[in-house]
């Protein structure tokens, strides 16, 4: 049986997960779900979609991604379903599936305007309960992707920012803060390997620089480290500790390697 | 398969939870169990009543909810096992199970006193492991209602607070904030429905006032708007953001719609 | 079907427990996943050995125990797989399963050092997806113990700091503090059977002291007491409070009891 995998940014703090899994149950009796995240930061679109960018190829062939961060909820804003080569995936046409579209080879998409596939009534106020998640066992039941309504084209996209090359040196920025005070950086694996020479240090400003890696250990614990994170990005650790508070890095601040 | 769900008010931060899906899978090996919330307030009864009520009826017929917000455990309070025409409910006969039955056809009621169903030996200080999980298990697997104990024809109800009508004027309060700052308040749509003109100002205080709106994005961001949530109720939001830190609601405040 | 089961110090806020059920379920469709916690504090060995040493003994026999609390990722530590009487236990060899073992009927041991069996390429910060998670399904899948590494005879132990007994005075400490703020002891069952009288009182200090009850509600709300907790462990509780807060105690503290 198909898997479904749920990316929101509801938290854990009210039933709103747990009621999505209620419909998915019905819907598609025994199919398993999986909790990628829920502590995507409120409407933050670029959050749930690097989540799903970063954990959708570790996933079996067929499962049905949902993602569900929604701050137009009851608008006009349309919702997408996109079948791939890898599985489906299903959520607002807001970009937060963008990035992991990047990633896949797209066959059909379709907007999901299909009443009779939803919840009835749909609310104003909670398509993750009416919308997606009985469109989710829709396909994890292996019902027509043909179903979910018109087929479409093109979808919104994510203007992630992209690192400049400037010669040998790169400059990006921290695109997310891990649980341990990692940061993530949009430097990735194929940016680095255009650079000439292989990246070696990381600046975060004049005074500021080490060395680059090839895991934690390697530096004595509290010591600062570049390392080529479990997600393909650059990040900027702290062996032992929190490279955030230590280095007093946010999402945003400039990282620059050579 | 019938399906296991779970509201405690254990949190995540302890292996309460997982000792308790050990249990049940133990006793009924391959039985699907679902998180509705482990973040009830501590012993805050009335949390979990209103999980359960604003979840269970999106569960599939024959759901087993389990419910253990449980102040009085060790004591002699009484604990509850309910089949009723959707499923059946299971927790300390302290209220936790009144709300969501009163929206359920109940068949029969019973006290979970037969230790032949609990682990042994009980302790007295985690009657969710070794009570409430293994009778769970024991009816997700088609085990028999009547093993659970004596019938019982009435069980600790809720006094939930009802909201007030004057003319055509509604008071109720606030009874939940959600992950996003949306506040939930008593006014449910059958309230609302009983008004001879429809309700469209809410009123929190005589300088605060604002329309009922269809969705959040009928105002701009950052403005307040009523809306009818997912749960039934009338919720006070601020699109975009929070209507516990914008309005300064907290559970309890008094809100007032015309 | 084998159950695994998951202890980390990953917490929630990312994609990284989601992820390794993902290649969980890549590799052994349709296994039971239950998450025990991934509340450890980071990097907190100890932390994640009481977590496992608490709930093992509550699951199917058989069960997968994956335990990922790993600070020393990516360097020279060595992994470890344990066949018991119960099931298998998995993780780095740093001590995070060693206390659960002192429990369990051993079978065998080996070294996790089978790339075959390993996600490609292994990274080197994030062993719980490319290592650990691929191992546990393949022993979920019935795979061969054999095939996980070189059989080894010993393993990293756990100093767990041991009470000590003058006369009938039990000397301990906390060892962890639960979400309602009971503080776990160092105190064992089966350290208060060797005391000649019944241990009755626990002293915090010498004008700290309250008797050992057999529930919370042996006392009035906001009291404190000593209690047999779920564990088989002695916990000082306040009912309906937090001991942690109220009578100021945090891991490591001094209980004696008598």
């Amino acid at each position: 049986m198909r898997v479904i995998s749920l990316i929101t940014d509801f938290g854990l703090h009210d039933w709103f997960v747990g009621t999505m899994k209620g419909v998915m149950l019905s819907r598609c009796p025994g199919v398993p779900i999986v909790d990628i995240t829920h502590a995507v930061a409120a409407g933050d679109i670029r959050g749930g979609a690097l989540a799903l960018l970063a954990s959708a190829r570790f996933f079996p062939r067929g499962t049905v991604h949902v993602v569900v961060v929604d701050p137009g909820v009851g608008s006009e804003r349309p919702a997408l379903g996109v079948a791939t080569e890898e599985g489906f995936l299903v959520g607002p046409d807001n970009g937060v599936l963008a990035l992991a579209l990047t990633q896949q080879r797209v066959r059909a998409a379709r907007r999901l305007e299909n009443p009779a596939l939803f919840l009835a009534p749909v609310s104003r106020t909670f398509h993750g309960r009416d919308v997606f998640a009985p469109v989710a066992a829709h396909l994890a039941a292996d019902g027509p992707f043909e179903a979910l309504g018109p087929e479409v084209s093109d979808w919104t996209r994510l203007d992630w920012s992209e690192p400049r090359q400037i010669g040998d040196t790169l400059v990006g920025e921290v695109i997310h803060i891990d649980r341990f005070g990692n940061c993530l950086t949009n430097l990735a694996e194929s940016h680095l390997a255009r650079l000439t020479r292989p990246a070696s240090t990381v600046r975060l400003s004049p005074k500021v620089r080490f060395a680059i890696q090839p895991c934690y250990a390697a530096v004595a614990v509290g010591q600062p480290l570049g390392v080529l994170g479990s997600a393909g990005y650059l990040e900027v650790s702290v062996n032992g500790g929190s490279a955030a508070e230590a280095l007093e890095l946010h999402v945003g601040a400039r990282v620059t390697v050579h």
